[in-house]
C-alpha cells in the first residue's frame, strides 16, 4: 500500500488530501480545504498548502509520494509552474523542487485539467475507457486528454486547450488576446458579461432580469451579476437569462463538436462550477455539438464523477503511477 | 522481404505500386496510374483498379499482403468502405474481403488520409516524430494523425476530421449541411467559388482577373474557374486572385490553430492539390495558425515529401505492419 498526498492548487481555493493506493473503494484517509483571498498571491498560498500538507502528514504519517494539480499551465517533466492566470507571483516556480526539499519524497506536477481528466478516467466517469477529453468549466476553460488509457500532453505539453479555440470569430475578447475564444463566450464570468452587456443594450428586455435580481437580494444599483444567479434566474425561466446560458452552452458545444471531428473520443466529461448549471445549458452544449460533428461522428458528453475532487484523484493517480515506471 | 502490392482509390485517379519492405531506400518495383472519368461509379473503379492490380501481380509476383487507401470512410477493423463522398457506387462495400477473394492474400484497407499521415511518419515528413496531423487539402480537406508512433484513428474510426470543422459561421455553404466548415472555405473547389463569387458581387474589382483569364485561354463566357487558375493569377499579382487565394489559407490555418491547441502535436503536414499553390498560401496558413494557438503553444506546418503517393506509402506500410501483428 502506498501513501500518497495529493495537493490542488485551484484558482479560488486549496485542498490537500490523503489516501492509500490502490484506494479501493476510493476515499480519503484525511482531508483539508481553504478559501484563498482575492488578494493572495503565490507565496501565500504556497505556505498556506505547505502548512495544510504539514497537517495532513502528522495526522497520517510520512507519504510515500506527492502528486499536485495546480490551476495553469505547468511543465510535467520539471514539476515547474509556468504561470497562473488568476494568481499572481507563480511565474517560474518549480513547485516539485520545493515540495521535495520541504517533505523529502518524490513529487510529480500537473495542471488541474490533465489531472483531473486522468482523476476521471482512474475512479470517475471515465474508468475503462481508452480515449477521453474532459474539460473544466469554471473561471476559465481548459482541458485534458487521456488517449490509449495513458495521459496525452501533446509536444510542448500545451494539449487540451480547448478554451481558445475560436468559435465565434470577432466576438467576446478573450485573456488570451483572440476573440470569440470559448474561454471568452462558455466560462462563469463569461455568462455574467454577457448578462450585463445584453442588460446595456436591450434594457426592456432586461427589466425581468433586473426585477429577480432585486427579488433575489441583488440590487440593480450595484449590477455585479454572477453565472450563478443567471443560472438561478433561468430556472425561474426568466427569458433573457435563459437566452444568455442557452448561447454559451451553444458556444461549447461547438468547441465540443470541433473536438469529435478532429479526434472522435469515446467520451467527453465536463466539470467545474458552470456544469452546475440545468438542463437547459446540458441540452445547449449536447445538441450544438451533436450538430457540429459529423453524422458518423458519436458524441458522448457526461458530467464529472468528481467533482472538485477530480483533479485531487488525478494527482495521486499521476503520483503513484510515476513513483512505478 | 516482404512482397506488398499498395493500391490507391483517390477522389479523381486510381494508382497501384508494388515494394518490398522494408523498402530502403523506398522505391516501386512497379506502378500504374490511370485518372478515373467523371462518370466512374465504384464498379468501373473496382475493375480497373483490379486489372491494374493484376498486371503489377504478372509483372513482380504474387504479394505477401495488399494494403488499400480509399477516398472516403472506411471502416479499418473489417475492411469496409463506407461510401464515397466523389463517385457513386461505394456504399458499404467489403473492399478486403473482394480483394482477398481475388488475390488470396491478406489485405487492409484504411482511408486515404490516416495512410497518407502514416506513409509520411513512415517515410516522409514525419520520420522520427511521435505525434503529428496530415492534411490532405485538395477537392475535399481530410485528416489523419499518428500519435506516440502509430495511427489513431478514434473510437468510431473517424478522427482527423478537419474539413467539418467550422472555422467560418454562417459562411459557405458545405458538403455536410453546416456552413463555414473548413472544407467549404478552404478546399479547391472552394477556392474557385470565392473567386466566381466575387467576380458577382464586384464586377469592377473583378475585371483584371478577368483579363488575366481571357490572357491565358479561358474566355469570360464559360466562367469555368479552377483554383489552379486562382493560383495562378495569383502569381501575377492579380490583386482579387491573391485576396481570395490568402483567404482560404486563412481559414485552413484558423481550424489548424485550433488543432495545435487541441493537441499540440509536434508537426502538421499539409499534402494534396491546393498545397502546391506558392509562399502567399503558405504564409496565410502559417500565419493565421501562429495568431489562433496560444503563444506558449509550437507550430510547425510544412509541406508533404512524398506527394501524391503518401497514401500508397503508408497503405503498405500498415499491411506491412498489420502482417507483423
Amino acid at each position: 500500500m502506498t501513501l500518497v498526498l495529493a495537493l490542488d492548487f485551484g484558482g479560488t481555493k486549496l485542498s490537500a488530501a490523503a489516501t492509500r493506493f490502490p484506494p479501493s473503494p476510493p476515499h480519503w484517509l484525511a482531508r483539508r480545504r481553504v478559501y484563498t483571498p482575492d488578494s493572495a498571491d503565490g507565496l501565500h498560498e504556497y505556505t498556506t498548502m505547505l502548512a495544510m500538507a504539514g497537517e495532513l502528514v502528522a495526522e497520517v504519517g510520512t507519504p510515500d509520494v506527492i502528486g499536485v494539480s495546480f490551476g495553469g499551465p505547468v511543465d510535467v517533466s520539471q514539476g515547474l509552474v509556468r504561470l497562473s492566470h488568476h494568481v499572481a507571483g507563480w511565474e517560474q516556480v518549480p513547485l516539485a523542487d520545493w515540495l521535495e526539499d520541504a517533505f523529502d519524497v518524490p513529487v510529480v506536477v500537473d495542471n488541474d485539467a490533465n489531472a483531473a481528466a486522468l482523476g476521471e478516467h482512474r475512479f470517475g466517469a471515465g474508468r475503462g475507457l481508452d480515449d477521453l477529453f474532459y474539460v473544466t468549466v469554471s473561471t476559465g476553460v481548459g482541458g485534458g486528454w487521456v488517449l490509449n488509457g495513458q495521459p496525452y500532453r501533446g509536444r510542448g505539453r500545451m494539449a487540451g486547450e480547448i478554451g481558445h479555440v475560436v468559435v465565434n470569430p470577432g466576438g467576446m475578447a478573450c485573456v488570451c488576446g483572440k476573440q470569440g475564444c470559448v474561454e471568452a463566450e462558455a466560462c462563469g464570468p463569461a455568462i455574467a458579461r454577457r448578462m450585463q452587456m445584453l442588460l446595456g443594450s436591450f434594457p426592456e428586455w432586461g427589466r425581468p432580469f433586473i426585477e429577480w435580481l432585486e427579488r433575489h437580494g441583488n440590487s440593480q444599483s450595484s449590477m455585479k451579476i454572477t453565472a450563478k444567479e443567471v443560472n438561478a434566474a433561468a430556472h425561474d425561466n426568466i427569458f433573457l437569462a435563459r437566452q444568455v446560458l442557452t448561447e454559451a452552452g451553444s458556444f461549447l458545444g461547438q468547441g465540443l463538436g470541433a473536438v469529435c471531428n478532429l479526434i472522435n473520443p469515446q467520451r467527453i466529461i465536463l466539470g467545474g462550477g458552470v456544469t452546475k448549471s440545468g438542463p437547459l445549458w446540458w441540452e445547449a452544449v449536447r445538441n450544438t455539438a451533436r450538430t457540429h460533428a459529423l453524422p458518423e461522428v458519436d458524441v458522448e458528453i457526461v458530467p464529472a464523477e468528481l467533482g472538485d475532487d477530480a483533479p485531487l484523484w488525478g494527482a495521486a493517480a499521476l503520483a503513484v503511477e510515476r513513483l512505478r515506471d
